[in-house]
């Protein structure tokens, strides 16, 4: 029984590899953490060789004895890596074969390292993407909870971060209810398109064994077999598209961020996190900072970038394989773990944030923040909007610089303006009453934000039965 | 009756606006493509704001003639944009007014430029989705057409760009095919995610007005409203989700277009580009070069770029519309152009260029390439797959330094690396039996072909019917 | 006379080219903006020409005479493009053939596209970058007129927008002043490294014709000739190394720009636009907007993705050049267009935008903001700095809850908390005080503002003469 | 004596840090690497503290004792991390606080992190710089030795990847020298503006006690001082600047990294790696892959995506120190990273890797590349340029359908295109003549290369004395 080669490619090349071109070309400290998609993939492909003839029984009880063996070695951490392991997926067929005897020398038939790859990395991105969507269902639910919390708790809405109109916490908070479905409905997208089995398909162009790809497919839970062999070993699409869709989802976490931070600002107050949840300064005692916010923030950047080298590694590549694809994993388990930790993190903030309602009102209290109302009120009794925008407007505009408001205007003084407003002019003041006029489909008034509610509630419990 | 004022905003802010403001900020120049639908959100909205009375019949009568007499105006490139106007929103207000009188100073009731913007941007991008999946789909057809042709013409597959195993050239092309339609499904989810209507979401906080939003909805053709007022002003996950996929697209633009600069090479000669395809050197008289494929290649970049522009944009902006969200349109429309012109470019392209398929065939009969057919062969016959794999490595080794190669190893030879070899190994050789040998679902033998030919049919007649 | 070829390699490709072909590949539109350079370039060029005998001096003048004519069609937009026209470099051969007749047929000897476009590119981006320095030392004058406006007003500074400690408005300026003070000296190395002429280098390998390189260089005014013919051709890094410094000069406008809508903001109130600078809302009367600051904060986004561009365009492409290279011209000159603009927009907004000294000063004394000098007011008394820190920590910890702030402490509450305290810490919360108690070098006191205003002074009066 | 806080900022906020919190905020696992910059820093700032009066000379020397030990806790890998350590700095602060007693509650005095970590890792980044430059230069070297070995070995130069003119090996490997000469100019630049001291900054205002920050840069071998504290601890400009010029230098070295992998196709065989250099197949027994090259060419993408993240990060942070910024470590390492491993790497390859010249002399020698040859034999003779450019051409046209080049026209034929051409026109299909005609400056010829090895030896020389 001949010793297997230090190399999987032995035969061919026989010099010893550079020790340098060994460690530039080494990926198993970033793909070890495949282990578990290789070895459930290994004992399938056994299977399937021992049904196809090309392992006794014997032989595939031995395979399927071993890769039990490295799993616990791997559980263990008892897994020893060698130097001269080039993936993880030869560490696994070098270690097979000192464990298993020389029934291991049949596992890679019909197998190369370019479909097996693809498939380990599929099935780790599948479990992935329904990992991030169960986690975003967490935040949605929380955010869903501090809602129905604050319904009718007014605030301001801003644009371009002025005050502009009435809205409440509710109605913000589900916004970004709102935007995290979009990212769980991208997620499925990026998963179902995801689930299509490579293995089969050898280096690039199949194998002349007649292997049967239905069967491990049913085996290992996919989809749909790849139906090009060439496009099955040269396609990282996946990646790009889950990378993609964490980079989105990491920018609505940093508006979300963002706010946190503006609102945890002295000038805002709207917000207050927890000492539990902030951190401190080493040099001015007084500081308590909102870390998580800003590192959220910070953090978008992070898979932004990791999209770009995705995007950038595979332009221009000709088929099929190239080495270059190596360089699809450290960007795609970055994007999925920064993203998985920055849903989490903010789940708990969000949880536990306290929000200061009472300043909240009183900002949304500023009359200015009305003059919508009124000329919209004037349009009510028949003045053209461009004509009621100009004269309330002007009204802004007058009372400014005397330090009075729109609410301190007199009837009379309105009546100067136009002669179409009446005394109960002074009630669309009422910040409550501006919020309850508010109650079309898709706005900030309580009885929209009770439909917005539910349907949110629907969302999430969809959300979580998404495989 | 007043003259419309010079900004739609002139009542509160009556100074002239800074020249240098007034460049700065114009998006004009951009946005002014989006004329007809903001024509038709107009006039969708004037009906609806008849039919809640805020418009009389014959008021929306002249604001539809005025709408009307706008299109024509556009249409014959007789449409006068101001220095003063701010986008072509307010151009449009502006010269209606002009056009359409006091009417259309109600026109603006109950709606924004916030909501306005991105009910135009969304109706505009749905087509561009269309646009782009019927362009691919003939790009696809394309490729199918030039498979049929080839259907059994050897090629040598590369990976590494070393020649790795025989297939053919309608198996290579095939493989372009599918990535192409995960392009398509790409933009088809898409444009589904961006088929909701923003419009009666107001600046930020719908309207106390009782606009009919369904109604509207109805008449623009989208498939929903959206579900938050905040929220859909503040979105631009569609302008971001259609360039991620015109990113991946032009990616795998980009990988076609470098096989035909290699192809196109002296080195490979495989493909020969017509005259009227390619174009020469000013100063070398004797140069043919692949631009369009170069150009294709480069353009890919640019791609990514609007992708990084567009992400990095909306990264960490509070709710709801900022101002850096004009900063959507410039992206959005060069992916799409770029996309869509070099879909059809490439598209010509592989129409026209010419393969050389007597230079495919020969370089895949290297038979070196048949090296992991020998292996199988052993396989067969009880020589576990590791071995194997050293012998032939080995016979490779061996012979090349005395310029021989694989099948120039007589049965004598074969024999002393291994006793499992017999005179059938010679058959290996014929390059049309090792496609043949490869005939596995998803392989490039010319039976799976086929198989692929008739998914490939299925699936762009199914791309040609999303709406 | 033969006619000029309607292409410039008529010769060797003889069919029509493909309209699309044409369409795709042309670059008129975006490099028609080369005329300038390139019109120059070739008077050097014929000049050279005349001086090694390939012109004769009557070629030579009537070659001038052409390029002249050229250049007052250019300048009178007079000027016709073809659409055959390839880029601005074929047309103005063409034209200058029709109009300076024979002569114009010898005017591209030893020279290739390739050579020519490198030089023209270059020589623009050297102006480019003047320009830029210039606009950047104009936006630095305008913050240190400010600045010494504000030379002692107090106001918070801030870290995770909290407030932390004492500044200046000055000082904070002047940080400004130290960010574009790099990029002025970022864009100085790029264009001296940008300062080398390519011409002459042919098509990749030079030229078999006497060509005097060094007089040419002299008469354009480049700094050096290029010393590899395939690099000078093959190479970008120039347009790279200048969208490089462009994108970070953007980061730092993007962040000057976020404190102005920070500061903007109704919370805040530190600054107000005025009515000329600012922008309305169309349905909210009451809305005066940053808007300049905000696009040049989302602009910041779209030089990233110019620079995205660039470099994923040049990755991975073999030598020499490849016509995926035209694709620098878009970013390159989109980057300075867009940085310059921001550059100008923001000194003027700079310039006009009136601080509310009185809010900063009151937001300043904070008594918060003290907490450091309370510390380091022990530590000067003997108390280890982390004692310290964590006295007063819990001091400002205990009396949040009763409303209380620091400054609230009596001496006996002090010195309950630690007896160095004594009778002066109340002078710790003058705000003037603590901001003259900050005068280290690099520090926001008074003394050391007026040495980085001298010093800020003398930095713009050198970036002024960088050529 | 007080056990030192749990958490540095432990006054303020007494509540125990949620562990999720103090997991999502931890940076060790990136900053850890930092230690010997913050324990250099941190000696000179003990040495300063002393100095005025802040630790008493016994106090200094318990501290420096400390760090000593911890020195070697470092160099031990003994030094044990705590789950709530937040970075690498309070993890040494914590640790000498164990190992050096209360002494160590003063070393923080007037020292912030913001100011450290920009500190320590300015210091990190110029060292970084200098071992880039070194390992450039061996580069170089490599290039320029085996540059010495091939002066006048002829191979065709390629424009649009087809052949255009003939070039030699030695100007081809210079080109790649020339570019890595403005890697290294870029980096020295980069280095320049790095060198400037932070420390003494505090957290953002300095310090009101009365720190001699000239001391402390004399120390720690900085060249200036940082003139404005809340620049200083703000700004991340040469983690960018660093960051892009690895971007640059990856993208030359994929260039080179393209042309290892095309050079060691079957169809250019240009170049041959030793079997030590190249890496084989799991399953095709007959492969030999150039991975390190596709490895190179794959990880430009990745340092791309570092300065995209960069960036993204800080465009629109407010003043001055935001938790965002924590993020510019992990993007900066990893460029610097991989540059590194890269240029060592392909250093490497490119002192081993094996040209046949024959393959490139037999290409070369493609009749097609002397085209531009005879047009400029044509012009000698006065022909105008576009002319002979048209005769050429349309003689490559003719010829080829007959499967002839030009070095095939008899004179006769010849002479039926132009009567200017003699006996001699033979002479010009001489490769190596050629190669010898093109020796002006800059150009592939023999001379002109020598002059280049020289300017190149010496640049290599000066570049290994940039500190």
């Amino acid at each position: 029984m001949p010793e297997p080669p230090a190399k999987l490619w032995h035969g061919r090349l026989r010099a010893k590899t550079s020790a340098l071109v060994e460690e530039y070309t080494s990926s198993v400290a970033v793909d070890r953490r495949l282990w578990e998609e290789d070895l459930a993939g290994s004992a399938a492909h056994a299977r399937m060789l021992h049904s196809i003839g090309v392992l006794s029984a014997a032989e595939q009880r031995s395979i399927a004895a071993g890769l039990r063996a490295l799993r616990d070695e791997f559980r263990r951490g008892a897994f020893a890596f060698d130097p001269a392991d080039e993936d993880v997926h030869s560490a696994i067929e070098r270690r097979l074969h000192e464990v298993a005897g020389p029934a291991a020398a049949k596992l890679q038939t019909g197998r190369s390292r370019n479909d097996q790859v693809a498939t380990d990395l599929r099935r780790w991105a599948k479990d992935a993407c329904r990992e991030l969507v169960l986690a975003l269902a967490d935040l949605q639910e929380t955010l869903i909870g501090r809602a129905r919390e604050h319904r009718s708790d007014p605030m301001p809405g801003y644009t371009h971060l002025q005050r502009a109109q009435v809205v409440s916490l509710a109605h913000h908070l589900l916004a970004h209810v709102e935007m995290l479905q979009r990212d769980v409905e991208r997620l499925a997208d990026a998963r179902a398109r995801c689930d299509v089995m490579p293995l089969g398909s050898g280096a690039l162009a199949g194998s002349t064994l007649p292997l049967d790809r239905e069967g491990v497919r049913a085996e290992l839970g996919f989809g749909a077999l790849s139906a090009n062999s060439m496009d099955a070993v040269a396609d990282r699409d996946f990646a790009v598209e889950i990378t993609a869709a964490c980079a989105l989802l990491m920018v609505h976490l940093s508006r979300l961020s963002d706010e946190l931070v503006l609102w945890s600002s002295s000038e805002f107050g709207f917000a207050v996190l927890p000492e539990t949840h902030a951190t401190g300064s080493s040099l001015m005692p007084q500081k308590k900072n909102p870390d998580v916010a800003e590192l959220a923030r910070g953090r978008s950047a992070r898979v932004i970038g990791d999209l770009v080298a995705l995007l950038t590694m595979l332009k221009g590549l000709p088929l099929t394989y190239n080495r270059d694809l190596q360089e699809d994993k450290a960007p795609l388990f970055d994007a999925v773990d920064t993203a998985l930790a920055t849903v989490r993190a903010l789940a708990e903030l969000m949880r536990v944030v306290a929000f200061n309602t009472a300043a909240m009102r009183a900002a949304a209290s500023d009359p200015a923040l009305m003059a919508t109302d009124v000329a919209e009120y004037l349009v009510r009794r028949g003045v053209p909007f461009r004509q009621a925008h100009a004269i309330v407007g002007r009204a802004v505009a007058d009372t400014m610089p005397e330090g009075r408001t729109l609410r301190d205007l007199s009837l009379a003084e309105w009546r100067k303006r136009s002669d179409r407003v009446d005394a109960d002019v002074v009630a669309l003041f009422d910040v409550q009453q501006a919020l309850a006029r508010r109650d079309m489909p898709g706005g900030p008034g309580p009885r929209s934000v009770t439909r917005q509610l539910a349907r949110a509630a629907n969302l999430v419990k969809r959300n979580r039965t998404i495989s």
